[in-house]
């Protein structure tokens, strides 16, 4: 997560996603029109700190020169490690007739898509999210947004080696499931019962080969229309309230 | 649709995003910066006309005052009748063994939503969508962007009364589901097979009371997360998903 949010707008919907924010800097010669005042009184509602500071302050600390008086240190997004959310699977599948769901990105791009993945992830009880920590998005105060908080309540976790990281999840007895275009079966013609770990890939090219190759199975969604082109966070939606489906 | 669009980066986004577009205005004293060189390149490519004017002349047009010299009319949207959806589902039931789809949404008001509806809509090859001519979001630029271009591929009427028009769909033979959070089924429990219209309620108070007494039966998706609230987009991707799943 960027460690710093730039500007009174900015600043105001971070407070109003719940981005984790450490304290407020404010320059001392600001003036205090009616969006600083409600960033002030949304600080002193959730216990934020509030330091003021001077404007040359801000302008050193600033990236984007789009302070406009005003800042939030915003605190870094905690991950877990892979072995949390084997646990967290573990739990899942003990408390639920044997389910557990995790899901894989492979590298993708748009913070806005993570966010959105992370709040159908939640939504279907999966025990968390696994991402490159490489060339992909990571988790912003945009993802706060896109996923309406729900990152705040599904376990991330970053690696260096996504195809290690399955055989991790294949030892821990995970069937591994790739969501691709290449698949011969539609997703619905597949078992997906137990324990499984979901592949989806970039928005632009899917899942690179070296994932492919290292999934027990592909699966695919049917695309009817002349477009079709389902958005990734559209697609893995639907995917993972399959997997539900046929592990309610 | 808005009539005219504003501003450099609106107006190559509209062309980007196939926007269907009159002409192109441009101001006569206008600076010919690299972004001014991209719209005129791709009005050309896409055979747009380009029209010169007076600085005056945007001014009067302009809504927002945001022009920056450049402004684009685009064509309106072109809504169909209800009939001209029924006939497309009756042909798509014809086609696919009896199974049609038309998706009715009650009072969406996010134009972003609206066109990642239209693009999962167009995935699962649905006969059209319905919406309210008031109060609700309706086709405009940023719909093309949202689905991606699917906008233009897939049927979309406005009706002044929802109930009048599930009244008119049951007649033409269409079970009425509504998703909404009272359902008791789940819809996995429930048989959507053949021609179906799924009725998505309103971002913040999901289906309203007159529109859910006219539906045959209420589906719902379980959300077993914490936060569980899935956008409604991604909610009806689902749903649609699983119509296309007991039709495939």
């Amino acid at each position: 997560m960027a460690d710093y949010i730039e500007g009174k707008r900015p600043v105001l919907e971070a407070l109003r996603t719940n981005v984790p924010i450490k304290c407020i800097l404010i320059a001392d010669n600001v003036k205090k029109d009616s969006l600083i005042e409600d960033v002030l009184r949304k600080a002193k509602r959730f216990g934020v700190q509030v330091k003021t500071v001077s404007r040359k302050r801000l302008d050193d600390l600033s990236e984007r020169g789009s302070h406009q008086g005003l800042m939030a240190e915003t605190r870094p997004f905690e991950y877990v490690n892979v072995t949390s959310i084997l646990e967290a699977a573990e739990n899942s599948a003990k408390e639920h007739e044997g389910r557990a769901l995790v899901v894989l990105l492979d590298h993708i791009t748009d913070a806005g898509n993570l966010g959105a993945i992370a709040r159908s992830a939640e939504s279907v009880g999966a025990a968390g999210l696994i991402i490159p920590n490489k060339r992909a998005a990571h988790v912003t105060a945009a993802t706060y947004k896109s996923s309406a908080g729900a990152i705040s309540h599904i376990p991330v976790s970053q690696v260096a080696n996504l195809t290690q990281t399955i055989e991790r999840l294949k030892e821990a007895g995970f069937w591994v499931a790739g969501a691709s275009e290449h698949a011969q079966d539609y997703i619905w013609q597949s078992n997906l019962k137990g324990k499984i770990a979901l592949v989806m890939g970039n928005e632009g090219e899917g899942i690179s080969r070296l994932v492919m190759d290292s999934c027990d199975f592909l699966v695919k969604l049917p695309q009817i229309g002349e477009v079709s082109s389902l958005n990734v966070a559209q697609a893995s939606t639907a995917c993972m309230y399959e997997w539900l489906r046929q592990n309610f």
